[in-house]
Order: C-alpha cells, then structure tokens, then sequence
C-alpha cells in the first residue's frame, strides 16, 4: 500500500476512536488565500472539538497522504501548480510523483482504504446542467456507488441539474437521507426544493444505518447523510433565485461551454452576491464536518 | 446478517431443492384489494405444483425476510403504509425498523444473499420515456449488472423507454435471452418489436447458461429470461396501441411529469381496456412463475 | 473454467514473460477477406518481433480460447456465421456452442482471467452519436471501469461522439493517457481535437502507473494508453473532416439509425477515401500492438 496514513490518524483507527476524513479541493482549490488555509485549521479544529481525530487527505509528491502535518497542510493552501485529482487520477500522480488536492471521488476512495468510515464535505459532484449535451457527471456519484463510506455533505451545488443528480443517485443505489429534514438541501439553502424518502435525527440514528449496511452485506456502497445549512445562515433565497438566473444567463451569452461552465457560475454567484454565497458555503461545511465528528462518535461508540 | 429466512426456504437450500424467489411489490402496490393476496397465494401455489418452494421477500418491522408465512402474505397484501422498497432503501428500512414490498432490485439482491438463483417478477424496471429530461432509470438494471441471479420475466411494461432499456442492458452487459422466441416480449404483448441477440428453448438450456456464467467467473451479473406472455393472453396489439398512445397524450395533456407518470399511464391502460391490460399482466406473471420454477429444478438437478 | 489458454500462452504467463492480448473482432468483421488473415498473422508476428507473446482470443464451438493456432486463427478469419461477442454473451455462446469473435469488452474480461495484463486494439467503443436519442453506448466503457488491464489504443472511432466518451470515461473513473502526447488521439487522425490531463512518454512509465494501481487497491479499473496514429500515416486532415461530413449526412438521407449507422459510416469512409480510412486503421493498429509489447515487457520485467 502507497498509502501515508498519519501517527495520530493511524492510532485513532487503531484504538477505536472517531475519526472524519476531510477532501483537499476546498483548500487548494475552492477557495482564495490566504483565506482557504485559515479554513482548512478551522475544519479541523472543529472536529477535534467534538471528541473526534481529523484526517485530511491529499497527494504530495506522488503520496497519498491520509491525514496532514501543520506543513503538508500549508502545501496544499500555498502551493502553485496543485493538480485537482479525481479517483482515477491517483495512480497517475502516484507515478508520476505528483502533488494534487483530492475531489470527493478520490477523497472516499483514499479514506476508505484507510479504514475511515465517515467523510464530511460541501457538496458532491453531480450532473451537469448541459448533461444532454456532453454527458458530464461527476465520478464522485459512481464512486460512491461501490465505496462503503457515509458522506455528510448539504447537497450539490445549485448550478449543477439537481434532480437529474438525485434520479442518479437512486438509479446507481446510493442511499440518500436528510438529516433532520424531508427535504434534500440546496447547498447554499436549507431546501433544495425536492424531497427525500428517509430522515434521520440523531448521530445514533446515522450509525444505525451504517450498521444495517455492514449486516445487509451485498455492495459496498456509501450512504449520503444530507445535511442542511441552517436557516439563518443560508443564502437568502430570492438573492440566489435571481442571481443564479443571472449567471446561467451570462454563461450561455458569454459562450462559455464544458469545463468553462462550473468555474463561471461560481464565480458569478461569489461576486454577484457579495461574498454571500461563499460564506452560505463555509456555514455548510462547518455544519456539516461538525456532523460528521458526531456521527464518527456514534460510530465508534456502537462498534 | 440481518436476514431471515424461512425453515421452509432454508431447508430447500441447503437440501439442494427449487426454490424460485418472488418479489412483493406486485402484491403491495401492483394489485388492488383483494386480488393483491389472492394473486400472491396463487403464485405461490403454482411455483409449489412444479415442485418448487416459493420464497416471497419482503421486509416486515426492519426485517427482511425471505419466505413469507400465511400471516406475513396478509400483512404485505392488506397493511396500510407498507412502503416501497428498492435496494438502496434496504439499510433505512432496516435501522427505521420499517415495512416494505421490495421491487426487483431488492428481491434480487435478498434473494442472492440467501442463495436463491431464480427469481420470476412481471416486468423489469427500465428507462422511462422521459429519461432525456430527468435522467429517470430504475435501478433494477444496474443491480442486476452486480447480482448473480437469474431473472425470468415478459420484458418491461410499454410505457417505458424499451429500446433505450435494452440499450443500457447491453452497455451494463446484462444478458438477455428470449425464451422460445427471437424477440423481446413486449409485456402485456408477447413481442415488443424489437429483436434479441439468444434464444433458449428449454429449463435445461437456461441452467446450462447458468452454468457457464459461473464457470466464467468475472462480475457477478444476471440472466434476463425474456418469456413472452402466451400470444392468446396477451393484450389485444391493436388495443395496446391505440390506448397507449391516448395514455401518452392524457399524460401530457394533464400535465404530470416525474413520478407521478409511471402510475397515471398504468391506471389509465387498466381504466381504458376495461381491465384486460390487467389480466395480460397476470397471465405474463404466471407464466413467468411457472418457467422459473421449471428453471429453477433444471438447475437444482445439475447442481 | 472454461477457459483454454494456449501452452504457448501459459508458459509465458507462468514464467513472467510479456504477452499482449489481441482482439479478434477486427479479424472476423473489421476487414475483408482475405486480408483479414494476413493481417491478423502480421500483428501476432509484430508483437513476437518485440520479444512478446501474442494472445489473439476468441470463441470457438462454445469454448473461450486465449492464443489461437494456425488453424483456429484461419477458422476466425474465413468461416461464414461467426458472431460477434460482447462480454455479456459469453455465457450464452458457451452454452450454446458458438464460436465468435470478441470484442474489446469481451477480449479484456477474457484475458483478465488468463492472468494477462496488456491488451492491443485499434479504437475502443464509445457513445454513438445517436445517444441523446438511442442511449446507444458500448459496453467496452463500464467493462473497463471493473478490470484491470492496460489497453493500448488509438482512441476511438471518430463517428462516435469522442468529446461524450470521455466525458463517460471520467465519470467511469477510467484512467486515460496520452502516449507522447497531450491531445486524445483521433484513430484515423493523430489528434482528436481534445486534451487529456496525463503524458507518458515511455513504456517504462506505463508500468509504473500500473504498479501504481495495484499498490492503491481499490477497485479492479483498467488504464487506457492512448497511442496516435504516426502523423505521416494519418488520414488527411482536411480529407477526414469532409467525408465524415458527407457520411453522416447520407446516414441521415438515408434514414439509416440504430444499429445500422456504425457500418454505413464505417463503408462510406472507406469507400470515400479510397481506402485511405482503412490504412490509417491499420497503422493505428500496427502501432498500438508495437507499443503494447514494449509495454508487456516493461511491466514483466519490473514484476
Ligand atoms: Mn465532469
Ligand atoms: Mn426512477
Ligand atoms: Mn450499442
């Protein structure tokens, strides 16, 4: 195995005690110095506040590191030239000696091999608004169908086509629940504006489910625990109504097509809402790392 | 493993006798009141005159159970609130300590874990006719890509997408063959107009498939048994047609999408042929009932 | 297992000797007789010329053969109703006795089994650009996305949609590179017109991404080397743009779809360009069999 796994992750692992795997694109490349490596310490002061050990993962000269030092973790924040390494990526940058920041297919995959069950992050890739034309559809949803991990996330970005996103969900068998709702959230909202088939209300109930998974047997696919941005700290939903509107707008006049697409938007929404839409980000993943440090609890108590 | 498996089913397995797994989605969601259970018992009783044991899978209070006693049959044919189970829904169902009917991807995939190789069901899920706007597949498709079962059934219902369903088969790399006939039976129809690339003949013929999938080893994946209702049973073509098309434009008309098509298309057919799209519904069943149960035998002989 | 492997084939496999599996789709249905045979000796003499064993595979009278003698290699190439064999048919022709040539799908699971890890084709399957309408898409994609083989092409054929391939690819999470080159090579055509995110330049570093995949476990993904076509035995450019062109369009004056467009595409560019399209095939051919050799021998020789 090519695999780093930190001292304090690899004892955590070891012992029984909670651990949550953490994704590096959100560092290198969601958001702007210096800002990305205060949040990246943040995050994982935050697990490490609810009783649970934080493995942050990337890849450094060609390792696949599970768990990051103070200054591998500033690699990741200030490097230039950090690729973005989705799972098929790893072998790639493996052999090539590569340093890239893991997306959430590469993240699930590296964590579970570790022995790390639960995972917090933003949102997932999904299925692009222009799928019927290119097909684009992130490899995190198919990764997820065979990996047996629990993502706590708060949906998928608005941008992308959401109910085609859950119709693939349910098609390739990932199981979905809300997380103290019925409805699946819209990342930067509490509410996507489509429902979910199954609720869960507390970390005990999560792990329940994971448990259920183990004993069922069969594939080993994740469950998606979707976690809604509180209320109060939501983008305001006429504001992101009207300057998502924009953005799709602007990006279908400026001509702006495939892998253009994703970066536009987002850049519009950040801009066009006065850093509203980044700060609805960041209260989303806090929620939801803050989650998953719980649910990893709840895991690691019932195991 | 959370699985219950009836002393009847269990004895069958291990003893090496037929045993043909039913699913009970037919029985919750398919039928109404009181036909539900009278089909459910007749099923049962046609797949026990072939010599075969019948293993109808359900999950009652979060357990799934394989084999259904008298009592059971009753509670998934007349309880209200029993859900709708498809695979990925099996470790919520469980942990809720929930009931459900389960649809052909969770049949099957209970049914594998407790070593049942045959399973009869009406029709497949498959692609819907809206799938280039929502992305609408069933996950019967690609579970059946991952699961060693064999699966007789009259094809898919005609409201569905049926080329673009035989296309993903293919691109999943699902075997089909149609069982005394070239072609893909059409459900209520016993063609549906489009060809298949095998055809077997006889029990015997489907078992030596059987056989040679397990000899090749590779992914664990189904067969598809494709065997076409009786040609005097069938829906009047003419009929199907004619009402299909009307069904399609109500459908439209009326302004349902999503979710809600599948049961609008399907009541308006029952409504507008005066119940017989009904009745070639339960012929293609029985008859699929009765061919896994001699497939079933034809594989317990040569075990 | 059913599976015959040559002597030849299997000492080289028990000794660590490099070997480099062939397909035997474009013998049997990919060129006229007879230079379907001539053509087929001079790729297996190729791959020995590089210190290689070559391993053609097809199916013949029911029985999966991985190395074929002078003989059944002469059967595959002259005898009237082969078929054509995607991996999902294997089973069935099993069973039934048939013999046919396999393709991509086939030829890799096949030689996956046989325990060889380098596999040499012209262009693989891909979406067809029917898609939005058909769903038509190869089952090469998801058979590759759960094997673990190295495939030397030339990319794929380019009246396929080549930009919805490999998008279909990395959702798969299927590892792509350019051999000496950055751009995804176009089959007839050097370059495709699109990029890929990884360059190896050497066999040596072919191997080393393929111990690379290995160390990471995971699941069982090929890599897929993609190989231009030599610049100066391309199809001309300016001639390729115009005759796809003109073929697509008396595909669709034809009211030519389905399954019937890849051959009446396939015909016009040969006819069209003077058979000019069929001797880019064949250096693209030629030159992925050179290349899978030096390949095989790279990674025999660090094992
Ligand atoms: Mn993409
Ligand atoms: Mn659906
Ligand atoms: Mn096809």
């Amino acid at each position: 195995m090519v695999l780093m796994v930190s001292e304090e992750v690899r004892d955590a692992i070891a012992t029984g005690r909670p651990v949550v795997a953490l994704e590096s694109t959100i560092i290198a490349h969601g958001l702007p110095r210096p800002r990305n490596l205060q949040v990246a310490r943040e995050l994982e002061a935050a697990v490490r506040r609810e009783g649970a050990v934080p493995a942050t993962i990337a890849v450094l000269d060609g390792t696949p590191r599970v768990g990051l030092d103070k200054e591998q973790l500033e690699r990741v924040a200030n490097e230039d030239g950090i690729r973005k390494l989705g799972h098929r990526d790893l072998p790639l940058a493996v052999a090539a000696g590569a340093s890239g920041a893991t997306t959430v297919s590469a993240t699930a995959l590296l964590a579970a091999h570790a022995g790390i069950r639960v995972f917090a992050t933003g949102g997932l890739g999904g299925v692009h608004r222009e799928w019927t034309v290119t097909q684009d559809e992130s490899a995190d949803l198919g990764l997820l169908a065979r990996t047996r991990i629990t993502v706590v996330c708060a949906g998928v970005k608005s941008i992308l086509d959401v109910p085609a996103t859950l119709q693939r969900l349910e098609t390739l068998g990932v199981a979905v629940a809300g997380y103290g709702t019925d409805r699946f959230p819209g990342f930067y909202l509490s509410d996507s504006g489509h429902p979910v088939d199954w609720r869960l209300d507390t970390p005990e109930e999560v792990a329940r489910v994971m448990r259920a998974q183990d004993a069922l047997g069969g594939s080993e696919s994740a469950l998606i625990v979707a976690n809604p941005v509180p209320e109060d700290e939501q983008l305001d939903p006429g504001v992101h109504a009207r300057v998502l509107d924009e953005a799709l707008r602007a990006c279908e006049a400026a001509g702006v097509t495939g892998q253009g697409v994703t970066p536009f938007l987002l850049d519009h929404l950040v801009q066009h809402t006065d850093g509203a839409s980044l700060e609805a980000n960041l209260a989303a993943v806090r929620g939801n790392v803050g989650l998953a440090a719980r649910v990893a609890a709840a895991w690691a108590a019932g195991a």
